[in-house]
C-alpha cells in the first residue's frame, strides 16, 4: 500500500517532470484547453451542484457558520462566472517567451532576458471552491504545473471541479499531471507538500492569516505571503471635502471584509473640524463604527475611544479607527509604524504632498486621490489575481499572471571567448 | 550585560528602523559616499594591511590551506581593486525609484510600478574581506540597508573595513547603521539573525554549498539561493569545429574553479569523430583531464571512463566530463536531468536548433556560440553583481543591484471610487 507520504511525493514529481513539457507549450494550446475547461464546467454544472450538495451537508453537520457555508456554496451563477473567469484568463497575453529588455555588450554579444514559468507551484487554499478552476487557471497560462490542496470541506467540490479541468487538458493533449489535486484531506499530505523543495518551486497559501502563518511555519520551499491588509486613507489639509468623504465611504464601506477596505483614517489638523462632521455623517448612516484619537473625539464627541490596539487592528468589519495627525510627515509615520505594507492613500490638491506620499509611503499599492479598493489584480489591469503579496520578494501587492514567471537571460554570440 | 541575541536583534532593529531613510536617499548622496569610501580605503591601506595581518597570523596557526590564505589576504594591489569597484557602483544607475511600466485604466486611473530598496539586507560569507566593501556598496546603492557577517577568519579586516564605511556614511550625513557589522564571531550570532523575519527582509549567503545548505536550513528569512554551477557546452552536428574548440577550452579551462565554467561537454554524434580529437589536443594541452562516455572513448581510447556520478559534478578543477549524444533532444534531456539550472550554451550554425535550445532549455543562462565563462554580472552588463541565484524565486541568474529591489505599484487617481 502507498502511504500518504509516497503518493504525495509521486505526485509533486509527476508535476515536476511535466513541467518541462508545460514551459514549452503554445499560447493556442494552452488557451483552447482553457477555453474548454469554461464550456465543460458549464456542461457539467449539475453534477458539481450534487457533489458539492454532499459538501455542504458535511460542513452543516459539522456546524460550520452561515458565511463560511456561503463561500463554501456553488450556484449555476457561481459555476457560469467560474468559467467567464477561465475565458478572461485565456483572453490574457501569455507572460511566457516575453523578452523584457535586450542589449548588446560592447564584444558584440546579445544579451537579453525572457520570462519562463516558475516550474510548479502548490496552491494551499480554504472553502471557496472556485480557487480551484481560478489557480489552475492562472498556473495553465503561465506554463506551470500546480498541485492544489483545498480544504477538507470542500473536496468533493474541488475534486469534481478538477476532474473536469484534467479531461480538458486531456483531450488538448496536455498532461494530466498538469493539474494535480490532492485527493486525501489527512494534514500529514500538507506537511509533506511542504517539504518537497526539489519538485515545488514556491507555495502561495489562500486563507485566513492562521492557514498563511502555519504554512511558513513549516514549509521548505518559498512561499508569499499576505498577511494583513491594514490599509490607511490620508486626508491632507487642503483635500476637496466631497472627494475625501466619498473616497473614505467607498474605502470602508463598499465591502468592508476584504483586504482593501480602509481600517484607518487618518486627518490632517487643519481640515479635521470641517472633514470629519461631513465623513461621520456619511460613514454613520452606512452603517460604521468609529473609533477615535483625543483629538477626534474633542470634534465628533459621541463616538468611541481608539486604543493603540486599534492601530494594528485588521477589522475586516463595519468598523473604523480615525486619528487627526499634525500632518505628512505624521501620517506617513503612523503608516510605517501600525501598517502592513498593504494599500495607503493620500486625498490632496498638493502636489508637493502627492509626489513626497507617493516617493516615500514604501507599501505594496500607495494611491493619490482613489479608493483602496482598487488594489486589485483586476481593478490595476493584470487581468486576474493569483493572491496578493505583502512582502517584498519576488512579487509585492497584487499578482497576476506575470508574477508566476521567472527571467532568464539568453545570450546571442558569434564564437565570443572570455579573456 | 546585553547577550548576543540581544545585541543582534538591537543591531537589526536599528537597520529596519533606517530603512525609511535609507530609500529616500538621493543618488547624488550615495554615490558621494561611495566615491568618499574609496578613497578612504585607498587612504588608509597601511592600517588595513597591518589588520589583515592579524588575520593571516591567525590563520597560519589555525592550519589554514595556501588557497584560503589567499583569499583572505589583502594587498595594496587588493584594496586598490575594492576601492575602483566601490567607484563602479557609483557610476551605475540607481535603480530606486525607476518606474518600470505605467498605463492608463478605462476609468482614467493611472497606474505605474516604481522600483523600492527591499529593505534590510543580511549577507552571510566566508573568507573574502572584498565582500565587506562590494556588498554593502550594491546594498547603499540600492538604497538597502545591510547586515553584514563574515567569516571569524577575517573578522579583523572586516572590522577594518567596515569602519571606514561607516566613517564614509557619517560624513555625508547618512545614518552609520545603514552598514552594519556583526562583531562578535560566535555562531550564535548567525543563528539569531536568520530568526529576524520582522527586520530582515533577504538573507544572501556567499560561501561554499556547506554554508548555503546551513543557511537555507536555519533561516525563516527568504534566501537567496547558489547551489551548484554544473555548466554544459553541446557541440552540435553543424558545428564550426573551430569556434567549437575554442569556446570548450574557454569555457572549461579559462578559470576552471568557479561556477560558471564548464563541467561536463555534450557533443552531437555525427560531429564526434572530428570534433573530439580536435578538442582533446587542445584540452589536454590545456592540462585538462578528460572523462568520457563509452563513445566518447571509442574515439578517444586513452582518457578515462566517466560514471553516471561524473554527469552530476561540479568538478572546479581541471577534469571534464564528455558524453557523445545522439542530438539536441538528448543534449538537452541531458542538461534537464543532470544540470543545476546555472549556465548552458549550444555551439551551432543551425538557426532552428539554435532557437530551441534558447526557448526549451530554462537554465539561468542559456547561450549560442560564446562561453559559459560570460554568466558573470559584470560581464552580462548588469555593472556588478551581488550573487548569483540557481533558485527561480525573485532573481534567477547573476543578480545586480536591480534585483536588490522590488516594485510597488502607485496610482494617480481623480476621485475614483470602486462599485
Amino acid at each position: 500500500m502507498t502511504t500518504i507520504s509516497e503518493s504525495i511525493r509521486n505526485l509533486a514529481r509527476d508535476a515536476k517532470e511535466t513541467a518541462r513539457t508545460l514551459s514549452t507549450l503554445s499560447s493556442e494550446i494552452k488557451n483552447r484547453a482553457l477555453l474548454r475547461m469554461a464550456d465543460r464546467l458549464v456542461e457539467e454544472s449539475a453534477a458539481l451542484l450534487a457533489e458539492n450538495k454532499k459538501d455542504l451537508g458535511g460542513a452543516e453537520s459539522k456546524g460550520l457558520s452561515g458565511a463560511m457555508l456561503d463561500r463554501l456554496r456553488l450556484t449555476e451563477r457561481s459555476i457560469a462566472d467560474m468559467a467567464q473567469g477561465l475565458r478572461e484568463v485565456a483572453a490574457l497575453p501569455d507572460p511566457v517567451g516575453v523578452v523584457t529588455s535586450m542589449w548588446k555588450r560592447p564584444n558584440g554579444l546579445q544579451v537579453g532576458r525572457m520570462r519562463i514559468p516558475l516550474g510548479v507551484i502548490g496552491i494551499i487554499y480554504e472553502s471557496r471552491p472556485n480557487v480551484t478552476a481560478d489557480a489552475a487557471s492562472l498556473c495553465l497560462k503561465s506554463g506551470n504545473c500546480v498541485i492544489l490542496r483545498g480544504g477538507s470541506e470542500a473536496i468533493h467540490s474541488n475534486l469534481a471541479i478538477a476532474s473536469i479541468l484534467k479531461e480538458s487538458l486531456r483531450k488538448e493533449g496536455i498532461p494530466e499531471s498538469a493539474v494535480q489535486i490532492v485527493s486525501t484531506t489527512d494534514r500529514a499530505a500538507v506537511e509533506e507538500l511542504l517539504t518537497l523543495e526539489d519538485y515545488i518551486d514556491l507555495i502561495i497559501p489562500r486563507g485566513g492569516e492562521e492557514l498563511i502563518r502555519t504554512v511558513v511555519r513549516l514549509s521548505r520551499i518559498p512561499v508569499i505571503k499576505h498577511y494583513k491588509g491594514v490599509c490607511h486613507v490620508f486626508v491632507d489639509a487642503d483635500a476637496e471635502i466631497q472627494v475625501a468623504v466619498d473616497i473614505c465611504v467607498n474605502a470602508k464601506a463598499q465591502r468592508p471584509g476584504v483586504c482593501n477596505a480602509m481600517e484607518t483614517m487618518l486627518v490632517h489638523k487643519d481640515i479635521a473640524p470641517r472633514f470629519l462632521p461631513a465623513a461621520a455623517e456619511k460613514l454613520l448612516a452606512a452603517g460604521v463604527t468609529l473609533r477615535g484619537c483625543e483629538k477626534t473625539r474633542a470634534i465628533l464627541p459621541g463616538i468611541e475611544k481608539a486604543t493603540e490596539d486599534d492601530w494594528y487592528e485588521e477589522y475586516l468589519d463595519l468598523i473604523l479607527a480615525v486619528r487627526v495627525v499634525d500632518g505628512l510627515e505624521q501620517a506617513m509615520e503612523h503608516i510605517a509604524a501600525y501598517g502592513s505594507m498593504h494599500t495607503e492613500a493620500i486625498v490632496t490638491s498638493d502636489y508637493g504632498n502627492a509626489r513626497r506620499f507617493v516617493n516615500e509611503v514604501n507599501s505594496s499599492t500607495v494611491m493619490v486621490n482613489a479608493s483602496t479598493r482598487f488594489s486589485d489584480g483586476f481593478e490595476l489591469g493584470l487581468g486576474a489575481e493569483i493572491g496578493i503579496s505583502t512582502t517584498k520578494l519576488h512579487a509585492f501587492g497584487p499578482m497576476g499572471v506575470e508574477e508566476l514567471t521567472t527571467t532568464k537571460f539568453f545570450i546571442f554570440g558569434d564564437g565570443q571567448l572570455r579573456s
